[in-house]
């Protein structure tokens, strides 16, 4: 079990050094060697998911220029990198709330570059002809909760593979989003 | 400010019933009046929750006979009905582990029957040929994930109301599933 797992299950506050000490086979001495206490690594946590976000979803899905394909590509990453690094990850990063102003602030900057990613492609494609007619910050705001909610619902051992969840997860973002899909 | 507020805002174990008395302008004695402590709060916060879903969402649509209506049905109210109780008190019915086993197997079975409404009317649709080539569970699963992201992402002072943004979530989810959309 990871830290972001146990801090997940137990909730921050009632999850002590000690706890993750032993949920990761260190003693507290070489657990405090990596962080500096538990708000630092709650941050490290956010920290590496942004990192994922960025080399593993914004960088490649940048680089395709047709902004149907980079929409899809940008969910079946998404997914697929919840998949494998766990959900208790993505969902940590909700706690913005237990980090200091200066630290909220960067992580939610971070998240911003995303959105605005998200927002752009979809523009791209209004423009294009080829969007409903919706509104363009409530559309990206769904397609998120529909990839974050994955990393609630989703079963390691369940009946799916990640393959197929992430096929259907994009389909249906897809359909919702562009005409003729 | 409600006690689902505070307790979403500061996590369940950093409120403490101290917090909670002032926020609702009550005595700590005055609150032990109502509650037996700080778990059964949020377990009263969650069967609240339910029997709002049940008395707003589930009674009035179970009697739509048309599934497509129906479904549309479901996504609205429970739209407004996040919208109309706050998204702090849909949010915290996710902190099922800091509830007893009994009292988490009541709210999980509460929420397995809505869950069961949903998909049996998606079965209805798929009967009659309108549903898009998808797997149901997960269909379901994204209709919510879609519908209580709104929770965490409304702004109540923000630009859009209340009805285009349940509008919108209307439209997106239907569209993702929905032939001919």
């Amino acid at each position: 079990m990871t830290a972001a797992d146990l801090i997940y299950r137990n909730g921050f506050d009632a999850t002590s050094m000690n706890d993750i000490a032993k949920a990761v086979n260190l003693t507290k001495a070489g657990l405090y060697y990596y962080t500096k206490g538990k708000d630092d690594l709650l941050y490290k946590i956010m920290t590496f998911a942004m990192d994922c976000v960025e080399r593993d979803i914004m960088k490649p899905c940048k680089e395709i220029p047709d902004p149907e394909q980079r929409l899809r590509g940008i969910i079946r990453n998404h997914v697929n990198s919840i998949l494998v690094s766990g959900g208790a990850i993505t969902v940590l990063t909700e706690e913005l709330n237990k980090l200091s102003a200066a630290r909220k602030r960067r992580i939610i900057g971070r998240n911003r570059l995303y959105l605005d990613l998200v927002r752009d492609t979809l523009r791209e494609l209004k423009k294009s002809g080829r969007l409903r007619d919706l509104d363009i910050t409530i559309a990206a705001l769904n397609l998120f909760a529909t990839v974050l909610g994955v990393a609630r619902w989703y079963q390691p051992k369940g009946r799916l593979s990640s393959d197929r969840v992430a096929d259907e997860i994009a389909r249906f973002i897809l359909a919702g989003i562009l005409k003729d899909e």
